[in-house]
């Protein structure tokens, strides 16, 4: 298998914790966000929206959205499930995953910010604004979701699941972007339990091919 | 079971075609997003990042998240699967609809659009412009997937989805503001077929108690 990824975009970030978790290699190629890449009309062929991360399989059928790619790899490849059996419990697991997913990252992305930068002529304290307020509005959900429904040392329990191949490359940018991250202990505890295990090590941003300083 | 809905919040449309889909009824409580009800504290206490749908339980446990609570039904009544079995039908399945999920609602929802014309004050015309950016950049990507991996008459083949469940809120809402939807011949046309069919219809806006002309 293939991935298209960039080494900071978070989506991508989120598939490769679970390729790692599985312990699944795949050829990697990077797709420089920052050099626009994403929009060439060849990227267009693999991911219609123009984004990472792209799965490519061995006979060349490409799938896109990260979480779509994480069912598919945890439908095939069942060692080191990522959504657990039970009816709630995958729910509460779906429920963290799809609350970063949608109430959070799609709000700060590349292409949004770039929109508010181009089109809108937003001044870049306005925009560092905006990202640090979905952030601060989903993270105060996903901690009282985690206080409420979780248990560590990861998001739900003692096994990774979905939710935290959510959570740490979300926590990774709001760090990054210099979020104050003290209001969020539980989501905090666990995204360092997570940076301590080899799989989240490997996965890093920093540990891709395409890196840059 | 209860369900915490808006009559034209395009994510409780979603769990309201689920729900039509497989024959169940639930008590409908209308929240008033126009009203932002959905910011007091006791729906907070249902819904922790302020949001509709939730769906409680007779327990008394409550579930956010449309896409979780889709499966979480998918799981508990498995009539009318909302997903296929095959693990790449199934991903093209979830692949459109995180598209959906994750491209284009999370930029055009009640509270983003509250922010950029409160906060970043930004006119009215091009909040539109950002609506109607985001809309087709996002169908653009659908009608791609659906024309390669679909064949109607819903998204993927003779059964609705969960693809179908994201689809018709989504259409309907960029309707409803206007926007172009020429260029999308087949998600226009497994729009129109949904529309059609009864249990869309039992969850369409109009048909709800709170529905607001």
């Amino acid at each position: 298998m293939q991935l298209y990824s960039f080494f900071n975009s978070s989506t991508s970030y989120r598939v490769r914790i679970a390729l790692a978790l599985k312990g699944l290699e795949v050829d990697y190629h990077g797709v420089n966000l920052r050099a626009g890449e994403q929009r060439q009309p060849q990227h267009r062929e693999l991911s219609p929206i123009g984004g990472v991360p792209v799965l490519v399989r061995d006979d060349g059928l490409s799938l896109t959205q990260s979480l779509a790619i994480i069912d598919y790899l945890d439908a095939l490849y069942p060692q080191a499930p990522l959504l657990p059996a039970e009816p709630l419990a995958r729910a509460r697991v779906l429920e963290a995953a799809q609350l970063i997913a949608c109430d959070i990252h799609p709000l700060n992305n590349v292409r949004v910010l770039g929109y508010l930068q181009q089109v809108l002529e937003v001044a870049p304290e306005e925009k560092d604004r905006w990202y640090a307020h979905w952030v601060a509005e989903g993270l105060t959900a996903l901690e009282v979701l985690l206080q409420r429904h979780g248990q560590g040392p990861y998001c739900f329990g003692d096994k990774p699941t979905v939710a935290d191949c959510c959570l740490v490359p979300q926590v990774a940018n709001a760090e990054r972007l210099g979020c104050d991250l003290q209001a969020y202990p539980q989501v905090m505890a666990v995204y360092q339990h997570c940076l301590a295990q080899p799989a989240f090590q490997l996965a890093a941003p920093g540990r891709q091919p395409d890196f840059i300083q």
